[in-house]
């Protein structure tokens, strides 16, 4: 077998052996298959695609290049879920203390923001101290201690999925259904999850904005992790705008602690109580969705999810007292109100657009290795479907330079649409697959 | 502009710019573009392919990555011949002396041994002393001396597409028609021909085997040609067995010399005619291809071709008493004698097969860097359609050594097929495309 063999019978689209796929991939950590053979190879299964067979072994090659959790000695349910990436998209940081809330292990190790999209872990980085470096073993300790634990990726768990992402990155081969589906299995399995719930977005502010693709890939997760003997469903969500009023790091946490203590923001509180509940329901703890809906939105209205939110604030060295404070509205220098120029309704809101628009105001990185400052970002008074007189707020945005704030303001032209009519109401909940 | 742009540009199918494709060429050799960017752009050519426009932009930016010849001093027509390889393919050596017999230069930069089949310079290098390594310099010198010359690429010409072809060798993006087209008309193009002649084979010894593509190829290559404003024609010819009686570095250049000293090889006097008629026929010594034909084969009779040979070896340093004396039969330390099993036909000879076969017995390279042994290889008593006994001499096959002869004796297994009744006659030239 040589490299070349294995790149000609995948461009060929011929489906690869394990024993295939495990020489290209080991030979690529090894040093034997260069960069350039994999980038190569990588855009022929862009094109060609991989079967389940194929993706569920190119998975488990990654899966196996570094370290898997075991938390069985938990005696818990574990589940996590996954989110494809969106606008606004905060649900993790309700979801990880409302499950853990349930009696539920929450076992979550998330990522950075991505493009036009946001990352959990600039979100809780906007928290003083919070620290979200931990080695597996603190990783066990803290998940043992409070239930529930939220860190980074560790260069231990999948180090092929890191470099092979990195590579993927710089040579146009992101969006591919099988690439996608190992590099968000491999690392979510290295957990030690025994359930996972996928929130699939769709539209334009995803990072797979086409709809067939997106379904495609909500399938293939389910049917990847039910050959790792995983439980697993996948919510087919809207992002067609952004999810909830607030964008930015601080912002989003702070939009978190609103819900978690009462303040019912429609669809962030729709999303996560349906994830909530899946999740719930995948880990035992309900015997449908409906029920683990139910029981998500009391832990989270008797304030169980807020409680435990400052548990693991604690426990990960954050300022619990930051986060107590939340109430004062901690705010950037410098904001700029925009306003609705005629009357109308907002027929949409870019989500995309949106997102871009926050890398602007500085919430997130043009380059891998830029600063993102916590307060900027955007608060939505208005959304799509709304109502407004010329003259209504619409949005806030937030930044720390004026400079950052007129780019921000800038890149917003053309991602409000204003209709005469009221618009067609939009579901949030597209889909539900298991 | 950045290089990932331009790869996602080809990738979802959108035809590249002039300035794209001089970007990424450019940045390419620069290191702005890496390895591997280029390995995943060359994948996606070959998915997606490359229209004329590009395949025109993308040869110019690597024809002026280096040197242009212009041999416009010679006040002579000049015509070169390039095939895109075969087993047994020797037919350069007899056209380059046949057509500069005609008053026609003949700028000839050749190439080694591909895979399975032969290269010229190997072929050349046979004769001892022969010189393939010239400088710029020295190959206008040769051929205003005597209107022809026969040397390897050299690193002034044309160097993005030796970068290139290194990287498409390693990363399976070699059968690729517009890559394959810029390949090779980057270097024809530099060595200041006004006119290239095509042989373009088809069948299992071809290096594009599918008939369709090569086809392609052809339409491809000629208007390529026109578009630079040279003219062009291509010639379909069969390759599924080897080309006239025998196969190996010497063993050629000996067919060759028997062919220009009189000895009709039917199937290799053919082609070689039709080709030089065409190289006659495009530098202006002809009014047709027919009355090119004419001229080529007396010129091969009257010997004018044999004694314009015998001028190139002695101007390259080339042993000519070695030459001369060919009819005492150098053979190697080793032969062994194939004898037909059974009576019949022989309905095939697997062009390919044949081509390995030479590779064991030492004419060619496994790896870059192996010697090849000059007197290596097989003469053919028999070809295809040919009525065998039991007992008759189909083929010997001769080597150093006596491992690779068992070696090459083994791969010959299978590569010879027999038939009860007489199989129906193959046309050597199947086409013919200006």
């Amino acid at each position: 077998m040589n490299p070349v063999e294995v790149i000609k019978l995948k461009r060929n689209n011929f489906p690869l052996t394990k024993d295939q796929i495990k020489f290209f991939i080991k030979g690529y950590l090894t040093g034997d298959v260069t960069e350039y053979q994999m980038s190569a190879f990588l855009m022929a299964v862009y094109f060609n695609g991989m079967n389940d067979e194929e993706t569920f072994h190119l998975t488990e090659i990654m899966l196996h290049s570094g370290e898997v959790i075991d938390l069985n000695f938990l005696n818990l349910p574990k589940v996590d879920k996954h989110s494809t990436g969106g606008v606004g998209d905060k649900t993790s940081l309700i979801l990880a203390p409302l499950v853990a809330a349930c009696g539920i292990a929450v076992p979550m190790i998330s990522g950075r923001g991505l493009g036009h999209t946001g990352g959990t872990l600039d979100k809780l980085e906007s928290i003083p101290g919070f620290n979200i470096h931990y080695s597996i073993e603190d990783f066990k300790r803290i998940i043992s201690e409070i239930g529930v634990v939220m860190i980074g990726q560790t260069s231990e768990l999948a180090p092929a999925d890191k470099r092979i992402y990195g590579l993927r990155d710089v040579t146009a081969t992101v969006e591919c259904i099988p690439l996608i589906t190992s590099s968000i299995m491999s690392k979510k399995l290295a957990e030690g999850a025994d359930a996972i719930v996928f929130d699939v977005k769709i539209g334009n502010g995803a990072n797979l904005p086409d709809k067939e693709k997106s379904i495609e890939l909500a399938k293939k997760l389910i049917s990847i992790s039910k050959k790792f003997g995983k439980k697993a469903m996948a919510i087919l969500t809207d992002m067609e705008q952004p999810l909830g009023k607030k964008i930015g790091n601080w912002l989003e946490v702070e939009e978190c602690i609103e819900i978690m203590n009462g303040d019912i923001i429609p669809d962030l509180y729709k999303l996560s109580n349906v994830l909530a509940g899946a999740m719930i329901y995948l880990g035992g703890k309900a015997a449908s969705l409906e029920e683990g809906e139910k029981i998500a939105g009391q832990k989270l209205m008797d304030k169980s999810a807020y409680n435990k939110f400052l548990e693991i604030v604690k426990i990960q060295n954050g300022d619990v007292k930051y986060i107590k404070d939340w109430a004062n509205l901690k705010r950037a220098k410098f904001k700029k109100d925009i306003l609705a120029e005629e009357d109308g309704f907002i027929s949409e809101m870019i989500a995309m657009d949106f997102g871009f628009v926050s890398i602007e105001l500085g919430c997130g990185r043009k380059k891998v290795d830029d600063k993102v400052d916590n307060l900027a970002g955007i608060i939505l008074h208005k959304k799509a479907g709304n109502e407004i007189r010329k003259g209504d707020l619409i949005c806030e945005l937030f930044s720390e330079s004026e400079a950052k704030l007129s780019a921000g303001e800038k890149r917003l032209e053309g991602a409000i649409k204003i209709s005469k009519s009221k618009p067609k109401e939009v579901d949030l909940i597209i889909d539900i697959l298991d």
